[in-house]
């Protein structure tokens, strides 16, 4: 046996061997596990005596790696998209001011206790998402899965995971360029939207089918190997681009939600991931040294409160403002303040990006430690907790947010929210068409510069190298770009007749006819502007775009009919993919 | 993220992408996985172009090692002691005319290319043990896993599995000493056959009951980090011992095959191993060099011939004068004609011993990949194949063998095979009580040189530290020792009341009585002579011993129905788990 390999064993086994004894400790004082791998990571660890029993400290790093690679990518098995189209209003309500106050608490606080701007940064975002493992375990425990104010917190989760996948882009960003304008913020928003949609929609088109292929052959190791040969390939190529491992494991599980083999997938990553976060909470144990407990008292104590009374008062404030009752808003705030392997993973971050202090971490740790461990008991006492406020409350208040309530309801059954929904549909279609342009756009752009472009281009005239690249990016976005025309054009025209009805004069009525055709030109036309500016690298010279646009406008004219129904079959085949799941599923 | 674990991470999807594609593709064109995966290797390589796309070599050989422990702790949950108390004669004969004619033939053939020593005896290990992996998945294919010749096929597996064990123990000795006497190789296997004793019994008492306790918190992360922390953990005493890994996990394997969780547990394990085996196969490849396979083509060929004919001679010698017929024989010799993971697994233990030439390696991979590519053939055409050969046999010998099975079917059906087993059963009681003996006094003499061992005894007289050391041995040791004579003493009265049948007058049957009475004693004795030997470095000097003697002998005579209460105790509860299994099967 090499003796590296001997070490690794030996490191292994100890981890291992403890971690065992400690789950079966756990469970006796039903304790959360992640709490016991972390106190496995102390015990072990170089920061107490009487001595390390780690001696390759950095392949059980190297391992924490793929830990965090098969946690976040069963999040994304259970995060699906169709599960987020249910999420309701005030969920996501909920989620947008905890996540906005949470942050922003997080930064000042840092602040005040006079720490740099990438460590209050990096603080902020860490209080901003609870943890999923741990309210999981406490509701389970608890026997109050299936409750109503569960299903509320379920909701805020899988929102706030979307949140956390930005927050993990934005970081990377800040950290790269040092700071953060708005109009790099807007930049990184828009690229990272692109980078989503594309591989969501390529990805649904693609993985599910290719799955269900590979499981024709019956065979569980060959399924299992290419779930992770796909796994790692995508994470790979998502590193390439700049983004964390995190993010890509959490969006190729996301796509797999959508496949049929769903279920046997879970069950074959469950092992590995089980395995595999136990050491990565081993690590973060690893990481914590007990002296910065204790110079550090004050700023984790605050911390603490704030995390508490921060999620507690800002979900339950959204919850509140929807019009649930404040025994509801109570329990789902309470059920959320605590932080817990999202802000390990962002801990991380920091720390191998060299930005963060190197105290950031065992104050995370010592923060989530104390949350989760009063989760289940905020959870329990929720309702005497939420009497004991009412009590306190002034009466005016309390009426007050009756008559609120009241209001609310009332307008709800107002408004006509079937077509509501066919309204947002229909934005959303013509958004996801605009981000599959932009894609498309930049994919050209960089093919420009690798020797793929190379071998498509072999033309010494760099001008006419551009135009045809860009034309090549015109015509294949064509389908997509004419899709969202017509999306835009129908969301008018519905939007004209409905204003029709109240309005019965003839000049208005031509108006509206047209400005409803009007708008979609114009629009197409800032849409263009817009994709010339992001593909600038391959934009070509005026004379080339007005020979370009007159070839187009004749493959358009040509073939429009054939690009529509182009168009619907992708849009079929996509779909088909939530269909036959969904068929799976009632069957 | 750290630049090596992104290296990492780089690695391990480029190895896990083509694995995916290797496995789509062999299913496509029905070859074994394993072969893919080798070719994986060899195409991500350092030995072939265009570049190595492997960049952390050393990362990938650690996670390899995962690959052996789950190999092994598989192969033996699959193995169990059950199934090998069902492999029958004809299995066991075959295997061990196999054994010994493939590792001498291996031998002979590596000093016939003049190799050194050490190289020759890898190879004849390497030769001596089919690939069950692809054994059974040949068999699977071809849909013949139910066959009566494929039943003698697992039985022989089963048994080789039991000389793997031996083979990995002495290859390690050898190593480290150099050489091999004949004391020495009876001191090894003895060494081994106490450790393999004492940790079955052990373990069969303890871990099942320790599972089922777990199983109880109905969680299955609970009981698999428990169940890897029990493999790792005894790995490493294993390590500690001077054995390999490999031997380890597999009797962990085999002691956890006896508890009722066995099917959750194999469920559990599956993915981790699927996942760990395939990169162990991927780095058997990477250290394929193909200028080996010019370089030595000769004894490649060589090899491969004599793996082939070898084993098919061989084993079916076995099987046929145990009296089946020349069709069945053929079956299974041609079914075990291959070499596989078990080669690389001794291969691999040869380099990191640093005990064999670089040569040795590729030679396996090479041999490995012809033979395996044959066996589905093999197989499938054994029946012609045996044709063939009836077709050349002489008439005279085809006659001689038909009257050597007539004869051998005579002979069965008159011994009492009843009888034959109840006394065969006797004897390895016998055998297991006095391992057993052997065990408690060598882990009593390792305590001398340990903290446990001063700390028990804080005594200033050395020879007193001894004295009290070998007789707590001794007293610990008294309920098997009891046992032991019991059952000896009950042996040979069977023998001598069946001998008294055939003879009639009074004085023979009088030394009969004797006899039985004086051998127990003597083997008694002799068996002390032998422990004390074992346990030189705490055996007190002589008047001491008597001391201990007279002390002993009292004890044995307040207490002797109390320690044979006390074995039979111990020996329901150990066969408790072998009944809760077969009625769990049952019911």
């Amino acid at each position: 046996m090499h003796s590296n390999a001997l070490i690794f064993i030996q490191d292994l086994a100890v981890i291992m061997l403890i971690a065992g004894l400690m789950t079966i400790l756990c469970h006796r004082f039903r304790q959360p596990v992640v709490l016991g791998y972390i106190v496995v990571g102390m015990i072990v660890g170089p920061h107490t005596p009487p001595f390390s029993f780690i001696q390759d400290n950095n392949t059980i790093q190297t391992l924490a790696e793929l830990g965090v690679i098969f946690l976040m990518f069963s999040l994304g098995l259970e995060f699906n998209l169709r599960k987020l189209s249910k999420v309701g209003k005030a969920a996501s309500f909920a989620t947008f001011l905890e996540i906005i106050l949470m942050t922003a608490l997080g930064y000042w606080l840092g602040r005040f206790f006079q720490w740099n701007h990438a460590d209050s940064i990096f603080l902020g975002a860490m209080l901003a998402i609870s943890s999923t493992t741990i309210i999981l375990k406490a509701l389970e425990e608890l026997g109050m899965k299936k409750k109503k104010f569960a299903q509320l917190i379920f909701g805020i989760l899988i929102l706030e995971d979307i949140f956390a996948i930005a927050i993990l882009a934005l970081l990377s960003t800040i950290s790269i360029t040092g700071s953060m304008h708005a109009e790099d913020f807007i930049i990184t928003l828009g690229k990272l939207g692109t980078f989503l949609v594309v591989s969501l929609f390529l990805g649904i088109l693609i993985i599910p089918r290719l799955l269900t292929y590979i499981a024709k052959f019956n065979n569980r190791e060959m399924l299992l190997i290419s779930v992770l040969g796909i796994c790692f390939g995508f994470c790979l190529l998502v590193i390439k681009l700049g983004y964390s491992v995190a993010l890509g494991a959490f969006i190729i599980g996301a796509i797999m939600a959508e496949s049929r083999q769903l279920q046997v997938i879970e069950t074959l990553i469950m092992p590995l991931r089980d395995m595999f976060s136990a050491i990565f909470f081993v690590s973060v144990g690893l990481m914590f040294d007990p002296n910065v407990f204790i110079t550090h008292f004050y700023p984790i104590i605050g911390i603490t409160v704030a995390v508490i009374l921060g999620k507690v008062i800002s979900s339950s404030l959204g919850i509140l403002i929807t019009g649930k009752s404040g025994k509801t808003a109570m329990r789902v705030g309470l059920g959320l303040a605590q932080i817990g392997e999202f802000s390990f993973i962002i801990a991380t971050l920091g720390i191998t990006l060299n930005v963060t202090s190197s105290f950031l971490y065992p104050i995370a740790v010592s923060v989530s430690a104390i949350t989760t461990l009063l989760t289940p008991y905020l959870i329990k006492h929720s309702d005497s907790i939420s009497n004991g406020i009412s009590f306190v409350v002034p009466k005016f208040m309390s009426t007050a947010f009756d008559k609120y309530k009241n209001w609310l309801n009332a307008h709800h059954a107002k408004t006509n929210t079937n077509l509501d929904r066919y309204k947002f549909f229909n934005l959303i279609q013509i958004i996801i068409n605009l981000f599959i342009v932009m894609g498309i756009f930049l994919i050209f752009a960089y093919l420009l510069g690798t020797p793929w472009g190379d071998f498509l281009l072999s033309i010494s005239n760099h001008y006419i190298q551009k135009a045809i690249l860009w034309a090549l990016a015109l015509i294949v976005s064509l389908p997509f770009l004419i899709a969202a025309y017509r999306k835009i054009k129908f969301l008018c025209l519905l939007l004209t007749e409905l204003n029709i009805k109240d309005d019965k004069t003839g000049l208005k009525l031509k108006w509206h006819k047209i400005i409803a055709e009007l708008i979609p030109i114009f629009s197409l036309i800032s849409i263009m502007l817009f994709v010339s500016a992001l593909s600038i690298s391959i934009l070509p010279p005026l004379e080339l775009l007005i020979m370009i646009s007159i070839v187009v406008t004749i493959i358009i004219a040509l073939l429009y009919n054939w690009f529509i129904k182009l168009h619907s079959r992708l849009k079929d085949i996509f779909l088909e993919t939530f269909q036959n799941h969904d068929n799976e599923k009632s069957e």
